[in-house]
């Protein structure tokens, strides 16, 4: 029998937004989630017990980075990603693929595989839908992802298609490739912003029936509301029974619209990168915390109180920590960001519970004082 | 009545070792004791509840770093050191001095007062007894130091008598200069390794009654046997009701012959410097986890078991953090270090209490493989 078994326990009846609990190996994940994102093993900054008490249920990890450093061998030999991390609950790792067409230097495109130059020692290196998934099987995460191919968002239609087609093929050979039965493999949906290669897309993927299905190549740099449409006419092509993953989004606002839409899992490094540049999300708006007026404000970071650093650390102390050129500045922001991120999922899943979903996005909004 | 107290709870029958108990306003402080470092109002990459379960009773704060940023009239309206960096417990501030005399550029140096430069942006600014008080008296710690001259070790004796001369004028002058009956104001006594100047400097400082005495000018570049020999002939000279304080000292080694000299409390850097540069020490020695060695290695960091961190983290994890150049590394390590200090100065005054205390130290080195 199956290690994973996802339970939809509400859709909410105005909008598209879902409330599940996805079992999986390492515990249950109550969704909609939103997962921290550990490239290298570790979300920056943040010690295991910070994230699970932010709320955080489930990490992710890339595995173009830990393939390179420190290899996914050695990641193996130390007793896979949650010894090596130690982090109790479920992992899931990305195929390396969206690393390999933005992040590595390109070197060849062809139907079998793709060789990139490594962005730490320029060395060459080679990623097919098969030592994806080896590579995966190697790191351990509960849940992995098919390769695909992630072209800019600019390119014309007739790439787009390729990467379709190339997409759905590479998932028919991960899926025949994959060993271990304790890995729940996603099928990954491209197609940009247009609803025919969506259509295709999933079509093409859907008789593989895979555990679930993510949605990537989107917050590439199209428009938002360009998203929410592809979001709008891409879920409903997913099986209702299945847990839908939103690939690297993105804004409070976007997890808000994703989730009206049917989404059912996010990761995004916002929280915490914002958090190291000195930018905090708050119950009120927006914080920039090197602002000279933040200078000798004795006022807690978050007037709401709801996050634990929010009510404990002034703004003039965590402005004096990134002046100062402090670690515990980005350790601070990074925590604090992630528990408002924890907290605004958690309190729309409470919502959809409650069929206030629709209502939840207005009042939310008016407090922000518009989108964040 | 005073809000300090120090009970002394027993004085070994062999060596000079005391464990006690000092009563501050923030909290007992269970000594033999060791103050992590906050220099800017954070020990760099904790957070205070790390730091409390790591066994910190009482932290250390720098006056002349903090009075450069965000500058103690900042601190003060923030609330003073302990609400702006959210420690409860008892704080030490030192005087600022041994930075002017190091750290800064020097100007000028007069009976009065001392000018220098900031290290920061060059300004020039101006330190005096009285304004070292002041500026203590603002950042607000339970136990603030006089400003004392802190000669570079190899300076001529003349010049070292000097020092003294200063130091003990200057020291009458932040007595009377002290406003605030809430922080304990220490004496420095100073005179190098020389064993006249020594005496003359605490016989200066005695009839000014200060409820504790530091003892400064060492750990300074002397070799480490001077500075023992120092101890013994000072420490005896020093009233044995009050705390005595040994700065910036040290190597573990240091703690432990230190503490059988007679010394209460003491500071360093060290634990936490050399976890951001990758040295753990371990109830075995110490360990480099940049070591290529430790590329594979599964071995948890120490294998005694005796830090939280020792106990859950593998040295091939710790390695690649580092190697990639991941914060958590250094927050690790910093954590370890300072639950290591924090379990050997603790293990030591149970030793005393059991009137054991030779026995221990021989015990310890003969488990570190020598000197730590």
């Amino acid at each position: 029998m199956s290690q994973f078994r996802f339970e939809l326990e509400h859709v909410d009846s105005t909008t598209g937004a879902r409330a599940g609990r996805w079992h999986t190996p390492h515990g249950v994940v109550e969704t909609p989630a939103f997962m921290p994102v550990g490239t290298l093993g570790t979300v920056k900054g943040l010690l295991p017990e910070q994230l699970k008490r932010a709320g955080a249920q489930m990490l992710l990890a890339n595995t173009y980075h830990l393939a390179l450093r420190p290899g996914a061998d050695v990641v193996e030999q130390l007793g896979g990603l949650h010894q090596f991390m130690n982090w109790e609950g479920p992992i899931l790792t990305d195929s390396g693929g969206f690393q390999v067409f933005s992040l590595a230097k390109l070197s060849k495109l062809t139907d079998d595989h793709v060789t990139f130059r490594s962005h730490i020692d320029g060395s060459l290196l080679e990623l097919s839908p098969e030592k994806a998934i080896s590579i995966q099987e190697q790191l351990g995460a509960d849940c992995i992802m098919c390769l695909d191919e992630c072209p800019p968002h600019d390119v014309d239609k007739k790439r787009l298609h390729e990467a379709v087609l190339r997409t759905t093929a590479w998932a028919a050979r991960c899926k025949e490739a994959q060993k271990r039965e304790d890995q729940a493999l996603f099928g990954i949906v491209q197609g940009g912003i247009e609803t025919d290669l969506r259509e295709e897309s999933a079509a093409g993927l859907l008789p593989l029936e895979f555990p679930g299905y993510a949605i990537g190549g989107l917050s590439v740099g199209e428009d938002p509301a360009d998203m929410y449409r592809t979001l709008e006419f891409t879920t409903p092509l997913l099986p209702q029974e299945k847990p839908r993953y939103l690939m690297g989004v993105g804004r409070p606002i976007d997890l808000i619209e994703g989730i009206l839409r049917g989404i059912d899992l996010f990761d995004c490094v916002m929280p915490t990168r914002n958090g190291r540049n000195a930018m905090a999300f708050t119950s009120r708006g927006p914080l920039k915390l090197r602002n000279a007026r933040h200078k000798r404000d004795p006022m807690p970071l978050d007037p709401d109180g709801t996050t634990e650093v929010g009510r404990t650390y002034s703004r003039g102390y965590l402005r004096h920590l990134f002046v100062a050129g402090e670690m515990l500045g980005p350790i601070l922001l990074s925590w604090h960001n992630i528990e408002f991120y924890q907290n605004l999922v958690r309190n729309l899943r409470e919502a959809i519970l409650a069929d206030n979903s629709a209502e939840f996005r207005a009042d939310q909004l008016a407090q922000w004082g518009g989108e964040l």
